[in-house]
């Protein structure tokens, strides 16, 4: 038995988000139907972030154990010759037995898009979330400033979580201009259930001028998920980078 | 009766192009049910530019006449209410009576994105072609300057063209690295039918090394379809802005 990664990429629109469910479609399922019909094992893999129904992926990971003796860098060409067309393996590779994508210590970056403009536009409107409203970019990136350090960030998280602990590290918050778009850019070391949606949608209020940017410090201390902002839409967060810790 | 110019823009993966159709969904129908619903008025759009289907629009033209009193500008905001998520008015204001899109004269900006990568990527193919080869950026960009300037075009256009002349004038096109991907740009005073893509086929055939860069002006002197490279998924298209000269 051996173990082997992907590295893959998916347009969430039309998926239920990651995780397998038996009745809705998944990216987790159907990279377990192209490896059954790849393989003829019953395979099942393990992924590194259950994104939710929506929400993008640049970059998630999936591990799976096989008997199968197809090189580990041939299993991305071999799936995408089975996969639908929105979700592809961009890479592939021989790990250790052990490696767990969850039980690791991994370093996660996600993008929240957001465009603003006078009408919706239907070119931008797949990655990005409209708004018909200004933004004041600078008290932004601002708040955005205080959500950096280890915190509880259980006003941050959708009262469904089911995390053990509501403590994490994030590494950075950018809030940047991009093709004209404004891009939330946050990185740690985990994220709960909802979690960079509701950081990208209290960064809206405050963008909008319903909060002072210092008030993000009261909603840390809080931790109550009343407090911070409203959860912004899937379409406009991608995963975009799970960087592997030695 | 006035006549109204809107601003469109539109994902084009689900139309079979701009023009009504009467048994295929088009942007032209979209915005002709629309502007009924509206107005209670039997209204037909003329359009500027008439984009296959499957090309994206960021800013295509159509008007209409109407004896509404909407204001101009407010038409946008009315019609979005109406229209379907993929084609939206960006902007809407009165203009001449006797203004038609395709007898004044404009200068059109087409935009052919291709990304270049091992594996295919469900993120980025809806608005970019996919080639798993590498690409010689220079030699594109080489033989895009053979392009420019007034020339008779009729080996880059489809042999289903029923332009009465297949002489235009291409004022510029730019070969540019945008986002990791490989745009390319070309502005001209109209384009025959499939142009823009047949000059993004041949560019890529350059780019692959089939041709040499200066071949571009044999084949502008053939005249001949059947000389130039291939036409180019659509995909990748998108009309990006239609500048109104006075």
């Amino acid at each position: 038995m051996r173990r082997v990664l992907l590295r893959v990429a998916y347009d969430g629109t039309d998926f239920h988000g990651w995780q397998y469910q038996p009745n809705a479609r998944s990216v987790e399922g159907e990279l377990n139907i192209a490896l059954c019909k790849l393989t003829g094992e019953d395979i099942v893999v393990i992924g590194a972030s259950r994104t939710d129904a929506g929400v993008h992926g640049l970059d998630n990971i999936a591990v799976f154990d096989t008997e199968s003796t197809i090189p580990g860098e041939k299993f991305a060409y071999a799936l995408n010759t089975i996969l639908p067309a929105d979700v592809k393996v961009q890479k592939s590779y021989d790990v250790d037995a052990d490696f767990h994508p969850r039980k690791r210590k991994t370093s996660k970056t996600y993008g929240y898009r957001i465009y603003q403009a006078k009408q919706p536009n239907p070119v931008k409107d797949r990655y990005a979330y409209y708004v018909n409203y200004d933004l004041n970019v600078e008290a932004m990136k601002e708040a955005a400033r205080y959500l950096i350090g280890e915190h509880d960030f259980k006003s941050f998280a959708s009262v469904h979580t089911q995390a053990l602990t509501t403590v994490r590290t994030i590494y950075n918050v950018e809030v940047k201009n991009q093709d004209g778009d404004i891009v939330i850019e946050v990185t740690g070391n985990g994220f709960l259930y909802n979690m960079v949606r509701i950081i990208a949608g209290t960064l809206i209020e405050i963008g909008k001028g319903r909060w002072e940017p210092e008030y993000i410090k009261t909603m840390i201390q809080e931790t109550d998920r009343i407090v911070a902002g409203p959860t912004a839409p899937a379409c406009g967060l991608m995963l975009l980078k799970i960087d592997l810790e030695e």
